[in-house]
């Protein structure tokens, strides 16, 4: 839950109107309180939409949004958050999509485009290359990542690892052992991205429990709603020995429940289904999830990359929180035999 | 389904090589010729991309998206298909969110912004005031819509009052009489919004079996989740005798059957449910539908938007087609007594 102003002032044990000199770098506030007051409104989720008049060094007042995919869960909501925050401050989007899933290889980004148009980028779930990173670096204008990201840039982002652990940890105390895992698009060559961080924060799980899992327990779900239907069934084909199924999002967990339903599996009685998103359907179709805001994640990264080109902020990482949200596409292993 | 160059090659008797003359204004093809092309082109929903070359006359090589939401499935499936087909030539998409239902008013469309920015604009089921179509096209750029529109622009859209209708006369063959409406955002100001299209259907269909609606019988349910639910239970509670409804899109028919199950209503047995979209989850959730292609309308309208760019095409007005999708959420009235 993002906090307001006063929250951060009774925080930080100072006034309103110093939290918010001390956000937006305005003088007379001590070093001292502005760390303080800064600590406070990371800790509480909150940020200042910069001024109006302190954006006007953003020329062209608009941001370029670098995205996969503009029609899934995660991607349209972090958008919608991110368009709102930039609207009440009169600045566009500009919005760049780039299909990681159908291009092979995907073009390349291009920073020319973007000088000459924007003030500043979002990139928005996106695995960059090292180079495309560098190129958007190179532009001199500020960048922020939502979803992914490294430790040297504006990032807002969950603990993917931490994600996946604790969906594996449910399915691990409801005393489940054999436990699938459908992964994203891989990207093997970005160590940071968050399907390899969920499926890491899994197979750690597993290995926690006593039961590492096998090589052919995971397979890669393509991040949509039919790709987790067809690598299900794939996967259970290889392996009816597994109770339950771990996706790295709810649309391929929604697939998941396609597939045991075509397989004629009861779910949860044969087969346990957990997603991660929060998905706003989520509760229609009785899933499990660790769910995220992915719209507060998108409002959050926009100002404070608003911050940014007011020539205020850092390059900070901010840590989404998730929260597990228990229903019933989870149970006890065989628990309609009981 | 929108098919190829050959298909419509075959359709009008004459070469691909023709056909690709005919559609992109080339001379050496008889006007007769051109016009049975056309012709073809549109009956089997064929629009060819503009070459790059042709394009030479968009300077800034984007297009402006208005749109009043990116993340429910209509919008964000249009905006996919008219972002990839933008891409295809080169071009990007400038977005720009109005939320009709929190900002009251919402603000103006400022058409200032746009004439620097922007090649060519495409609306996306937004409702727009008179004075707001007048300044789009004082700019002096093509101009056109998806979902809504008027019968002096280019448009893509469906038959929005044969969708209400269609759905309505499913449900009156299985044996309803008391059919519910759950509408969208109202906004009578303009007789050419989809949801006033779709709520004439309905209470045509109604009437055309003899048993028009009463005037309590229909409810806006603010075309999300949680609005088709909350107004359903309004609906209900004041009317028990309802036997089905029928909402405009599937997220609100989607709300409407988790009223049913906070109500201990069984679906379809007490009550049947259907919408309009063909939501990617409508499988999942057994949701009787009238599907449309939303990517494939965006595509369209972006490829034609490009020709009016290029300097050929014209302002048609495209009806693009749907098709009843029969699942579990709809059956006879009480039909689990039988």
């Amino acid at each position: 839950m993002v906090q307001g102003i006063e929250d951060v002032a009774r925080a930080a044990g100072v006034s309103t109107a110093t939290v918010s000199r001390a956000l937006r770098g305005l003088p007379n506030v001590s070093a001292a309180t502005r760390e303080r007051v800064r600590s406070a409104a990371l800790a509480l989720g909150y940020v200042a939409s910069p001024s109006a008049a302190s954006l006007a060094s953003g020329r062209m007042r608009t941001i370029g949004l670098l995205t996969p995919w503009v029609n899934r869960w995660f991607f349209a909501n972090v958008i919608e958050g991110a368009e709102r925050t930039l609207r009440a401050v009169g600045f566009d989007a500009l919005l760049y999509t780039f299909d990681i899933s159908r291009e092979q290889p995907r073009r390349e980004v291009d920073p020319g485009v973007l000088r000459r148009r924007v003030d500043g980028t979002l990139v928005v779930g996106m695995p960059l290359r090292d180079a495309e990173v560098q190129a958007l670096e190179d532009l001199g204008q500020p960048l922020a990542f939502v979803g992914t990201g490294r430790d040297d840039h504006l990032t807002v982002r969950l603990d993917d690892h931490a994600a996946g652990t604790r969906a594996t940890e449910h399915l691990v105390a409801l005393g489940h052992r054999a436990i699938g895992h459908v992964s994203g698009t891989p990207d093997d060559h970005h160590s940071w991205s968050p399907p390899n961080a969920r499926r890491a924060g899994w197979a750690d799980a597993l290995g926690a429990a006593g039961s590492p899992p096998l090589p052919g327990w995971e397979i890669n779900g393509n991040f949509d709603v039919p790709g987790g239907r067809a690598s299900t069934h794939t996967l259970l084909d290889a392996h009816p020995e597994l109770t339950a199924v771990f996706a790295a999002s709810d649309e391929m967990a929604m697939g998941v429940i396609l597939a045991a339903r075509d397989r004629g599996l009861r779910v949860p009685e044969d087969l346990s289904v957990i997603g991660i998103d929060g998905h706003d359907l989520g509760e229609l179709v009785d899933l499990t999830t660790v769910s995220q805001d992915a719209s507060g994640q998108g409002a959050q990264a926009a100002a404070l990359l608003l911050e940014l080109i007011a020539g205020g902020g850092s390059a900070l990482q901010v840590i989404h929180p998730t929260r597990l949200v228990v229903r019933g596409s989870t149970g006890s292993p065989r628990s309609g035999d009981a």
